[in-house]
């Protein structure tokens, strides 16, 4: 043991981000790398190991004296069995893989799983945006949409996956959400579900910087930062849809805080940290005609950034230890 | 005391319902009143007064050797200063009124206030449809549409008045809700939005039974019982109307699982007891294509029917000694 050290690992449809921290969780070490997009779960699991390698080489430390690593992960995880399931964003990984046991012998220690959402919530709680508040709802508004729970300090996982803000109703019969169904905030406000609606516009003859910027910086999708570029160009197109998404998240977000009456609202993911303050207070103006209540819930920027999700990860590797495979 | 007999009150917009409980919970007497049309909070108060001392009556106890009484009551409740405001539906009570000390002096016992869907929703946990759960959603679909929280076993309550399920919003931009906001669930399936719409369509020429049916009942308004015998008649109008406040609740009552992921959904409320289970079911088949999660929460009617507020308030007795004013 390393006088306490711990190790994070955000896996993420674009990246993997791993951390390692201290006992006061102080980032020590960090690498980033890109999701394999090819493969299977095996070769995720490689790439998580040689990410988590650098951060602790960057640490200075073994991986084998890290205390634990905690894995923030997509999909249904299973702490107690060590598994991951149906992560869709992911290579090949439509089933279940034993993640844990997969990158416990290279790395030499206790692997703890979670849910990659729910640990970004909780580092916010902990350490970020929402520090003086005991319940909280987490939006991580990118690729898809999102949310976390936290009731009394505590996570709140419900059978296991709570937290499906980007699944709320807010419209019935509404448009078609990536997940299949219709109506889902998800299907205004996720960065994919934009996209979609940009290429359609653009199709039946519109026009936009978008996908422009795009080529032009040699993506292939619309990043945050193009939608950042965008705005700030006063694309109409882009600003059109931005609209819809910030009605779309203050109708669902409202309807959350509705039925869960929280102190805090914290806005994370790609989008919302690229946005930052000003959108987390238009999503707050969007909420308030929908919010039963006359005392609006704080609604914040997540403070940890792109980094909440490996530190969330490495605070699971603290608290989870009875749930750790041996 | 009298072997740890309790009271409870259900402080409704149309009737009061009072019980007397002994130890296991079991009612030993109890009293139904109108609720005051016209006056004050202080009137209201005398009604409780009344109807408790008629209950306690018919379970040969002087209020006075209760343990305790607790009162489930609209509004906003403030356990520890005994106090009930904006209690819309009660007559001349926009304001904050001292309940608690009005009632403990005639019934010369502790009293204990709560949240009257909160109670009625703790009911259903402990002793009613959802006793071998530890989360639920209870959804009281009557003149509006309340909805209370349990999570791990206990209320959860937020800031104070969490589980304002009515008003998740199902259709942004949609129908005006008698809160005042747009497309509120509570704008399609509260009995009081349902009356509005059938009115409404009856001015444009549209032909129901359910005007007939108040009529002949002596009613002034469509109550619970009467939206039933439409049904029963197949009533064209009054089949619609009903149809629309199943795809709001559906998509409503999913949204809230989605943030929550409960195992439990408990379908209580004037329209939720008198239409009873296939509704429960067709709530649940409307709320399938909504809900994020493969596994369906089991969907039920709530169990302790018209008593349930009343018996909920009795636990409160029971568990909140602390916040009782001396």
């Amino acid at each position: 043991m390393a006088g306490g050290l711990r190790g994070g690992i955000d896996l993420g449809g674009t990246k993997i981000q791993a951390v390692v921290v201290d006992a006061g969780n102080r980032v020590l070490g960090e690498a980033r790398h890109p999701t394999p997009t090819a493969g299977g779960p095996r070769d995720v699991a490689g790439e998580l190991v040689r990410a988590m390698e650098e951060a602790a080489s960057a640490a200075g430390v073994p991986t084998a004296e890290l205390e634990a690593v905690g894995v923030g992960a997509p999909g249904a995880t299973d702490a107690r069995a060590g598994t991951v399931t149906s992560a869709g964003n992911l290579p090949g990984w439509s089933g279940t893989f034993p993640l844990a046991q997969a990158l416990a012998e290279p790395l030499g220690t206790r692997i703890v799983l979670g849910n990659d959402v729910q640990v970004a919530t909780d580092a916010e709680a902990e350490l970020g945006a929402a520090r003086e508040f005991s319940s909280l709802l987490g939006v991580f508004w990118g690729t898809g949409v999102g949310g976390g729970v936290v009731l009394d300090g505590r996570p709140w996982v419900g059978r296991g996956a709570a937290g499906e803000i980007g699944h709320v109703v807010v419209k019935v019969g509404g448009a078609r959400c990536p997940c299949g169904r219709r109506g889902c905030m998800e299907a205004y406000a996720g960065r994919r579900a934009m996209e979609d609606r940009a290429r359609r516009r653009v199709e039946k003859g519109e026009r936009t910087v978008l996908f422009d910027l795009m080529e032009h910086k040699g993506r292939t999708r619309l990043t945050s930062g193009i939608w950042a570029r965008a705005l700030e160009r006063d694309d109409k197109l882009a600003t059109e849809l931005i609209d819809e998404a910030l009605a779309a998240l203050g109708a669902g977000v409202a309807s959350a805080c509705n039925v869960l009456d929280v102190e805090c609202v914290v806005i994370g993911g790609g989008l919302g940290v690229r946005l930052g303050e000003p959108y987390a207070q238009r999503i707050a103006e969007a909420m308030r005609p929908h919010l039963f209540f006359e005392e609006m819930p704080v609604v914040r920027t997540a403070q940890l950034g792109d980094l909440g999700g490996a530190v969330g990860a490495a605070l699971l590797a603290r608290d989870a230890r009875e749930l750790a495979p041996a």
